[in-house]
């Protein structure tokens, strides 16, 4: 059932990461959802075109980081609202900006513009689905099929049913331990908190002056003295930084009361890592997964990528073997995760001109 | 004892390989020879250097393709004679343009020129060693330590002893399989074949006449219409094309009859694969070598070569990784040898720009 135009959704994409985790293709001046990683196109635009259909959607409100200005607005060139964040300060204070600058009665589908989602048509109609529940004053989250036991993912454990499809959250649950992720798959009341929130801006507004009044207190502050032009809003600096740096489901999602979740079946990632990346990505025979100027002899289970370098592997299984121009990097991929300590090493020694 | 003015020893410096097994860093335009690997200076010039005290040796002579000249030059201030070959016919033709070019009795101590030597002075007194022996005609091959039964090898077995420290050969073998290479080593009567040998120039000459007549009648053919301007000499090319490409091994040494070895053990090295380049190198606690800029972390046994990129690693062993500014190459230690195979694979993909 196609949503009637007085109840059109406005995409918030959220594009302040830095995706340490993908070094070295993502870096400091280029973050992850720049990266074209899989599919086509770079992930925000991907996540944009995701969130595009006109029945359904306004033109989306982006944050992002001040130095992403030109390079978002050459992504996007449908964009509505730019907002510039003078420094990082995660999800709570990010979405409390897009919440006070929308209507009170704009429904906002807040999304990270750094993950995959293979059944755009599928989450589309997700979203459909959870619009009555968010119209009611719920917070919704999408909950993802868990499709294997990651402790490094947060879980959203499914309560009372509201309507087909739509259910009380039970509880939220940070990065569990392997046997209880185990327990999550088998159990099956258990989703993958993909971080994408559809709910009423009064409703966020009214639940960050309830659970964080100082995220809001700073966001108002900084959106009064904000300088605009054109599509872009940039909130005063000095204000802005007085806000905690808090995630949203901290802050509010795992406090509220009305927090709804909407499970979906729809090919997410949100490739955390280069094993994610090999997860995702179609595989030859070998289950090498070879991208850029690249070629493998006698390996197995390999992820393979180049920026430009000829990278070549003879007799090695299991690897990632990643180059840009300037980097290498090369990690099992059951390690991938350790990929951010290399990138902590690397600062910790002055290396910046790598980061 | 220094050797008298009368036998001093002419070097004759093969720098014609091409050394695919150290590739992505050994490249078509810049052999091994050419390299930065173990010590300081070139492989080339520090096989130069090894024979350059005046009491005992000429300024050497060099056989070189002809691309290489002005490298050669630049790397070899001290050169005597640089033979040009028009295109590489393997080490007897190119010994063979040495002895013509040489005086009948100079002693000539042909050298690859891609070989460590770490004991330099120990070396020189084989060679002074080796002297009376090859001025009575006998082809001296010096025996280098067999430190490990290794397959890719020639080895050379001593007979009788002909004076202190100086043996009849009792046969040559080429690369013997694994159960025979440990019992040479256990025997102790096999050392390594080097590649080195001292001999008067008619004794080759007389040599290749009886053994190889086609390599010297093709040699004597291209000097005869030769092209010389300063220390350069250059075969003309369709004579020189003529001779069979053989080594010096197969043409003479497996059948002359006076052939003799001088055991050393001098640490010596042909640095043939980056396993073996990892042999040779200093190893930090973890037994890595990270040469250039890199960073390993909880590896271990690892090489780590970088011309430019920074080179990362992350929780792997015994491997060895090598960045150029244009291609990478990652394999186990252990299967170094297989680098040709992607050598060979590269070029049959027509990838000839990374050749």
């Amino acid at each position: 059932m196609p949503a009637e135009p007085s109840q059109r959704v406005t995409p918030v994409i959220l594009c302040g990461g830095a995706g340490t985790r993908l070094w070295p293709l993502s870096r400091a001046a280029r973050p992850k959802q720049m990266l074209v990683l899989a599919g086509g196109g770079s992930m925000l635009a991907q996540t944009a075109a995701r969130v595009s259909e006109a029945g359904l959607f306004q033109p989306p409100v982006v944050v992002a980081g001040a130095a992403q200005a030109a390079d978002v607005e050459a992504e996007l060139p449908g964009l509505g609202t730019l907002i510039l964040e003078p420094m990082g300060r995660n999800t709570a204070p990010a979405i409390a900006l897009a919440a006070i600058e929308a209507e009170a009665d704009d429904l906002l589908l807040v999304l990270p513009s750094d993950q995959l989602v293979q059944d755009a048509a599928g989450f589309r109609a997700a979203v459909a689905r959870a619009i009555p529940a968010a119209l009611d004053g719920w917070v919704v989250t999408f909950g993802m099929k868990a499709e294997r036991a990651e402790t490094g993912y947060g879980y959203v454990e499914r309560g009372a049913a509201l309507s087909d499809g739509v259910y009380a959250v039970a509880q939220f649950v940070e990065k569990p331990d392997a046997a209880t992720a185990e327990a999550y798959v088998a159990g099956g009341r258990h989703d993958w908190n993909g971080g994408i929130f559809l709910f009423r801006a009064d409703v966020m507004i009214a639940a960050l002056e309830r659970f964080a009044p100082e995220v809001l207190a700073a966001a108002r502050a900084a959106l009064s003295a904000a300088t605009r032009e054109g599509a872009r809003v940039r909130p005063e600096a000095a204000a802005f930084g007085a806000a905690p740096s808090v995630s949203i489901d901290y802050a509010v999602m795992e406090k509220a009361d009305k927090v709804a979740v909407v499970p979906v079946s729809v090919g997410w990632s949100d490739i955390g890592s280069w094993e994610a990346l090999h997860i995702v990505t179609d595989k030859d025979d070998e289950g090498n997964v070879v991208v850029g100027p690249g070629m493998a002899l006698d390996a197995k289970g390999c992820l393979i990528r180049s920026e430009g370098p000829m990278v070549t592997a003879i007799g090695v299984e299991d690897l990632v073997i990643v180059a840009t121009g300037d980097a290498v990097l090369v990690v099992p991929r059951s390690r991938s995760q350790e990929v951010k300590d290399m990138v902590d090493a690397l600062r910790l020694e002055g290396l910046d001109q790598w980061l």
